[in-house]
């Protein structure tokens, strides 16, 4: 294996011999045998390793024999230790995801601050293989049977293309000592129980099957690129953006030969469960939603528009006090001054009759039951009939601020004025209200 | 089982029931119990069953077996017997593949003659799983994980959501009685090792495996058919048909982002095996050539040349005798006649010295080392070297013929006539001779 190791720096990684690395050791057969590899290659390399605190003693022996592993082999060793179980408590994310995200970031800090060119790991073939099993028995998309690359960003894997096998009779032949690999503990069983029950009946069927494997992963890897390319090349098409997220275009999207599957594609990182429901968007009345965890999408007229999940924007006011007449608010500056009588008119600007206004005045969203009595009309209308009229999408609406006297709606921001403020005597006093965002 | 059915029947197939039906039974488990099924749901179907004579008596069995099941059911019953491994032997294909020909073959051809509608095999969830893992044990493309589709043109598998456990249990149940399955004799070995050392332990780990298997490849078919969407999308920037096959167009395929995954899908029912040339033929020299069983990839300037391989064409030839006038081949129509002086010159028109002519004239293809004596040049020029100067393809340099008197070349047909044969004095015997394709 050694050889093998030296032929693949060559010939895959000549950079790795005029490179400053940091080689991720737990402390298993595999981290361990990279290590002594690294060392016999004359690599410039330091050790990192994290201490998860997972298994109180043994979590301890495995730091202590890193140590002593560094010091034998008379490198560097950078020690860290997690508080995993509060991490992922804290993230509402499992252990296993926890100690990843903990671990790479950690690397990550360590990589820049100290300048190190690449971060070695020593995953190997089995990994893959175990994961695109574990992949199969928990249901998948293409995504879980493409595989970890040897070479993903600053992140590389000299030992990917060899076995378990090979590797642990490396370490055998050698007399390298090396602790158990706590680092996938969360899906240990599983892991195990396809290591030993399931991989060693496969590879009766067919001694060649890591490498066959490592290229059907390869093909499937390709397959994934090319529907990224498609969906990238559809995109500007399908996708714009707006002030409110992303619209996508309905009538493009039904013009395509598998709508579904390319939905799902754009959709997919926003955290849709209920797909059927994403799709019969298409077809739905304008205003029908569907929620994720953190978003919602909804079908407007001719786009489903996306957008974050409604926040607790709802329920912030802004008040308007007596005597200002600058009001510089996050949502955009409001001017105030009583003029003498009602010159141009501008959608951005109202005349109010401002004896009528009992201030301060408040600024706040609409609520479902909302009428006002719209300038130019008689009687009263709904505040959300005035929106549909308009033709206002949902994120429209919601983002439509409304200019208030006590329970009065005296302003749609921007849209319309109401009735019972409007000026109807030129002896009144006139108050200008402009908005600018 | 039997309600499932009915209800899957109603929801997936409502057709079913107004349709002529033939059900292909081999005599086991999954195909009989679905005769049955169809039975209890009045569905109007007849049987068919192929003998594939591969297991002598025992095939037999199966076909006095299905011979009686149909009179039990009250239903027609077609049997037809197949020589298999005479028919593998001449088409040089496996068992299983042949015997998947004949069948399907056979099928279409009483399907069209007795004008059923449908055709309907037993195919369950668990014939795909295993195919997923068969395909993950030697090694596959995406194309090799997504599975039998429950509806493929006139095909159609009512029972692909049961599991081989349902149908063995129901079965079982209503004391139905069957007989072992030979239809995929080919890969026992490997679908028994499976179904009997690899699906157990799959389901121990999740119990809904077969639930999620057909969520996962309803995901990959999703990915491969954008993957096809967007060959589609690029094909007719890539690839333009000419008269020898395809051309691809290296510049286009080098601006892709993903070149060699682009290639691989265009070329990969052309028999390719080394991928790696392939690829690598988009920075050879012009010429450069791979072979296929069938086909070959030529590296010309600005294109990659896709033809079936060169044929025995090369050997074949033709005569013109001395007197004719007119003479039609394949190939096209040359017209010979003596004029009395050179009038119009065009590229598919000649005027030689009729003296110097040997008859009959021979048209052939070109070999390596022919030479000739260029028109107005002095001196002989390799035919390799006018066809590399005058930038000819090798399919083009191929489709080339070369006019003959004896050993000498008289005129490279449409493109060059030789110096040897040229009128040099009015009073010469003058022969024209037209080439119209």
């Amino acid at each position: 294996m050694e050889k093998a190791f030296k032929n693949l720096l060559k010939s895959e990684f000549p950079f790795l011999c005029q490179s400053k690395l940091l080689l991720a050791v737990s402390g298993g057969v595999d981290s361990v045998v990279l290590a002594h590899l690294c060392k016999l290659a004359k690599l410039n390399f330091s050790i990192a390793h994290c201490n998860f605190n997972l298994r109180d003693a043994e979590s301890d022996a495995d730091e202590e024999f890193v140590l002593d592993l560094a010091e034998r082999l008379e490198v560097e060793v950078f020690i860290e230790n997690f508080d995993t179980m509060a991490y992922a408590e804290d993230n509402k994310i499992s252990i296993q995801m926890a100690a990843r995200e903990l671990r790479y970031h950690w690397f990550e800090e360590l990589r820049t601050s100290l300048k190190f060119d690449y971060i070695l790991t020593a995953h190997h073939a089995n990994d893959n293989l175990e994961t695109f099993i574990i992949n199969l028995v928990r249901g998948s998309g293409l995504e879980g049977f493409t595989g970890i690359k040897a070479v993903n960003n600053s992140v590389i894997r000299p030992i990917l293309p060899f076995s378990r096998k090979e590797i642990e009779a490396y370490a055998e032949e050698h007399k390298i000592k090396w602790r158990e690999d706590s680092s996938n503990a969360s899906n240990k069983y599983l892991r195990n129980k396809i290591r030993h029950d399931i991989v060693p009946v496969l590879e009766e069927l067919n001694p060649q099957l890591l490498d066959g494997f490592a290229n059907t992963q390869s093909h499937l890897n390709d397959s994934l690129n090319l529907v990224e390319d498609y969906i990238g090349l559809i995109y500007p098409e399908v996708v714009s953006k707006t002030m409110y997220g992303y619209n996508l275009n309905i009538n493009f999207l039904k013009k395509l030969p598998n709508t579904k599957a390319v939905m799902y594609q754009l959709l997919k990182t926003f955290g849709f469960t209920e797909w059927e429901d994403v799709y019969q968007l298409l077809d739905a009345q304008p205003g029908k939603l569907v929620y994720s965890e953190s978003h919602r999408l909804i079908k407007d007229r001719d786009v489903l528009i996306l957008t974050e999940k409604e926040s607790e924007q709802k329920k912030v006011e802004y008040l308007i006090k007596e005597g200002e007449d600058i009001v510089m608010l996050p949502i955009g500056r409001f001017s105030l001054s009583e003029v003498e009588e009602i010159s141009k008119t501008a959608p951005n600007c109202v005349y109010l009759n401002k004896e009528k206004l009992t201030f301060p005045l408040v600024l706040r969203k609409w609520n479902t039951g909302d009428i006002f009595f719209p300038f130019g009309m008689k009687g009263k209308k709904k505040i959300s009939d005035f929106f549909n009229d308009n033709k206002l999408s949902l994120p429209e609406k919601e983002s439509t601020w409304l200019l208030c006297s006590g329970k009065d709606i005296v302003w749609i921001v921007n849209r319309r004025a109401d009735n019972r403020f409007a000026i109807t005597d030129p002896s009144q006093k006139i108050l200008k209200i402009t908005f600018t965002v």
